[in-house]
This record gives C-alpha cells, sequence and structure tokens, in this order.
C-alpha cells in the first residue's frame, strides 16, 4: 500500500510521517519511508540542486523536471520495489506536490503536468494521501518559528502558499476516495491520533481486498 | 538563427563547432554558444548528475527528466534571450539527442519524448542541424583513441550507438529541411569547408527571410 502525505509547509508533515511510520513497525507492518525531493543517492543530489540558495534564478520548467527526475528515481529504486514485495511505503510528498506547488502554485497546466508525472512515475499514483490542512499564514508562522532551515522555495511569497492550499482542496475534491484531509492546526497528538484511526480503517479495506483478490 | 549539432559521439562536433563559430565571429556575425548538457550554472550542476560515474543506477526515466530540466534552464537563460536580439546560437547538441538516445537508443516513444521537449523548451526547435555522421563503431574507436574523459555515457553498447545513428537517419528523412548531414569520416579541414558552405547558404536565405518580413 502507498501512502503519500502532502500539505504546506509547516504543516508538520515530517513530524507525523516519523511517528506514524514508528506506531506501524512497532505494530509489525513492514514500512518504508521516503522524503522528497531525495530518497535516494541520485534523487539527493538533484534535491541540492533544487534547494541550492544560489540558484535563485532557476526557471519554473526547470524545477519541475528536476522534481520530476528526483521522483522518477525514487520511484524505480525504492518505491515499485517495496511495493511489490508487499511493504507500506509512506512518503512524505508524492506528485499531488508538483500539481498543487508547479501547478496551482506557478500555474501550469494540470493536465500537462499529469502526463509529465505519469511519464516520470510510470503512472504510479497512491492508494491514500493525507492533507495536512492549515491555512498559508499560519504554515509560514509555523515554519520560520521553527527554525529550520531557511531554503530557496521558501522566498515565494504568501499569496503563492495561498493558491497552494487552494490547489490541494481541488485535488481532493476530483478524487475524494484516495484523499483523508486532516485539520493540521491542532496539537500535534491529536493530529497523530486522527491519521492513526484513519490510516487504520484504510489498511484493513486494502488488506481484505487483496485478500479477496488472492482467493479469487 | 538557431542552429545545432548533432551526431554520435567521436563524429568531431565539438572541434567543428568552435571552428565554425569562429568563422562566423571573424565575419562579423553576433554568434552565442551552448554546449549540452551544460551551459548555464544550474545546467552544469546537472551535467554533474548527469555524468557522475557513481550514477551507474540512474534509470532512464530519470536521465531523460535530468537532460529536460537542463535544457530547460538553458532555453529560458542563454538562448531564447539570445536569439530574441538576433543573434546566431549555436548549440552542441539539443533536442534531437533526446530524441536519438532516449528514443531510439533507450526505446522510448518518440511521441511522448517529443511533448516533453516542447514541455521542457516551450517549443523552441532550432532552424538548422547538422548530422555529423558516422558508424558507431568508427565514433567509439574515435573516441577512446582521444583520450577523451570516459563517462558514464559510454559505457553503453556498440548496439545501443547503432540505433542512435540510425535514429538520427529517421529524424532527417521526418524534416529534410531543417536538417544537413555532413560525412564525418573524413579530414577534418574538409568537414569544416562543408559546414561552412552550407551555414552560409543556409544563413543567406535565413536572412534574407527575415529582411522580407520586415518590409513587409
Amino acid at each position: 500500500m502507498f501512502i503519500t502525505f502532502e500539505g504546506p509547509d509547516g504543516s508538520g508533515k515530517t513530524t507525523q510521517v516519523q511517528k506514524i511510520v514508528h506506531t506501524l513497525m512497532e505494530e509489525g507492518y513492514d514500512v518504508v519511508t521516503t522524503r522528497e525531493p531525495g530518497g535516494t543517492e541520485i534523487s539527493n543530489q538533484v534535491r541540492e540542486v533544487i534547494m541550492n540558495l544560489r540558484n535563485k534564478n532557476m526557471f519554473p520548467r526547470t524545477e519541475i523536471l528536476l522534481f520530476c527526475s528526483a521522483r522518477a528515481q525514487l520511484v524505480e529504486e525504492v518505491i515499485r520495489p517495496a511495493l511489490l514485495t508487499g511493504k507500506i511505503v509512506i512518503s512524505d510528498r508524492y506528485s499531488d506536490s508538483t500539481l498543487a506547488y508547479q501547478g496551482f502554485g506557478h500555474g501550469f497546466d494540470q493536465q500537462t503536468l499529469k502526463q509529465l508525472l505519469n511519464f516520470a512515475t510510470g503512472s504510479l499514483w497512491p492508494d491514500l494521501t493525507f492533507l495536512l490542512d492549515i491555512s498559508a499564514e499560519k504554515g509560514l508562522q509555523r515554519r520560520i518559528s521553527n527554525k529550520v532551515e531557511w531554503n530557496r522555495m521558501d522566498d515565494y511569497q504568501l499569496a503563492f502558499h495561498q493558491r497552494v492550499r487552494d490547489g490541494y482542496k481541488s485535488l481532493v475534491e476530483e478524487s475524494p476516495d484516495r484523499w483523508e484531509v486532516i485539520d493540521a492546526d491542532q496539537a500535534e497528538n491529536l493530529i497523530q491520533d486522527e491519521i492513526k484511526r484513519r490510516i487504520h480503517i484504510r489498511l484493513d479495506k486494502f488488506l481484505r481486498e487483496i485478500s479477496i483478490g488472492e482467493k479469487k
């Protein structure tokens, strides 16, 4: 089962991913976790190019293609092999980030981006995606006060982050069955409880469907 | 006017490009020259990832997207601005390399690659492309004997280079008006004479058409 976490920067994704991975592993699940952009040696080299503060004059098309290249490598080297051996893969960001940031944020055509993402990933989409939803203002505030390293991606304006948030909501509307939306403006442990509850419902359903499929 | 040079490794492209650029500049033309992958600070960082010998397990999709990202940056930062101010841009490799190497070489669908290239370049294609044509065997032999630094790209087998050569020929057949095919298995100065002769015919035609366009 392939599970991804999406949401604006500062929504607490990374912490929540670490916690749920820890929980699932303690429960005996075989879990592989990845982060984007990165997650393989090659993808990390691409990540460095994307995040490098010196690269201020990077054009949006370049950025999109770099994200897609890092993702292509991650899918073939890590995600697909793990899924094929029945593992749970949990990724901190995936293709929906491109649709939200580069599509809704930068205004690139959704259909063109989807073609590009299908090429990069061999049309691999998640079974379940969590949106940690928080207002653009609160997301940015948190990120600054957390003193997480400031990078080139943060330089974009607040308006951009607002478009990203609205974009995520459009994506949820497009395929509601794939998404679970969590209000990220609450205490960390409450968010985690909610994720845990919903992930177990989905996992049970997923495993039941697989077992029915195998019996057929 | 946008002119590109294509051909298998070892066909002598780089030397020929340097010579014709030198000649055109001496004749008073305003020439910008680029090489692929690379040609901007960001594209050079991407080039390092592509060429890095350590990155042996790079998947073809990753490679294609990296080439496209380096090209996207080169087009927006260098090529398009130069063309807009009336300069001649001469590039050592461009989109046709992706169609030849990743398409015909790796077997990726030409139509999909063209969509990707149109995204990366904003549909910018050359006005004129030289194919320095040489057999795959001779191309590889030359490259080895020239003691040019061996890189990851050279590891592909001879059969691959054969497919690339045949691929270039298919591209020429597809749009013969854009291409000039030069036999690269002859003395350097003879090749250069041929390039010079043909480039001047094309340049005169191009400049005449522009001047007619301006008068209208």
